[in-house]
């Protein structure tokens, strides 16, 4: 899937994507970048809004697990089960969520999925601004086989 | 503040909450209850965005601590620090976040806050729907005194 496609199926399935004019910058096997403005995020410090943070690094890591689930052509339900968000520095400007897949950790979610129908797996999202991490988004999904 | 006045509030001051149609249900000295329909905050299976859900419970203990610091006249920046949440069941329809203040956990907060000028404190808003907790939302903010 392309950047474009990705970005397409956001704004037509998650219209807070569409609220919050998030782009897709690029799609890899590996890790998805996500970009929002700070103008539609903006909060009552005049920074980004936590809310807004915290989603766009979900919305990067479900996206990166999605698309490679896709790429491997296995049939799951994708849900999240728990995300952490940690906020280091103010964001005043347009901001990214960077997500990857831990090769290792991709290896034993598709072994565990293979084998159980069920598995979990972590993906970090970092959020950069100015060229610094600002803040860092740990989500945790569930997959389940969709029986066939 | 009334409820009315807090949901003028957020909307004049965090565009997300008008993109979530987020309205203040009720405002008390120890809670804060917030509410948004499933429309704008769906995701790609029919239910409630973790994003959103994520991001309401936020709103609410932020707002919760904000609106106990104005009636107690304290003049202090109030930022996220961390925020956390499990899902706990699919929401397929309008759905609440309550956050509480701990009395005990207050007294420490303020003590510090006057003591050092800064001080942290956790709240846990709780994601009701169908008269459930379909997910926890627990937020650690940071308040800092202004100087006068």
């Amino acid at each position: 899937m392309s950047a474009a496609a990705l970005e397409a199926y956001l704004h037509a399935n998650i219209p807070l994507t569409r609220a919050m004019a998030v782009s897709a910058v690029s799609v890899h096997a590996q890790g998805v970048t996500l970009s929002a403005p700070l103008d539609p995020n903006i909060n009552v410090h005049g920074t980004a809004f936590g809310g807004s943070v915290s989603t766009l690094g979900v919305l990067a890591a479900w996206s990166v697990v999605h698309l490679r689930l896709e790429a491997e052509a296995v049939d799951a339900q994708l849900v999240i089960h728990r995300n952490e968000t940690e906020f280091l520095a103010p964001i005043t400007g347009r901001f990214e969520a960077v997500a990857r897949i831990e090769p290792q950790a991709w290896i034993e979610f598709r072994t565990m999925l293979d084998r159980r129908g069920k598995a979990r797996l972590s993906v970090v999202a970092e959020l950069l601004f100015g060229g610094r991490v600002a803040a860092r988004m740990t989500g945790e999904f569930v997959a389940l086989r969709d029986r066939g």
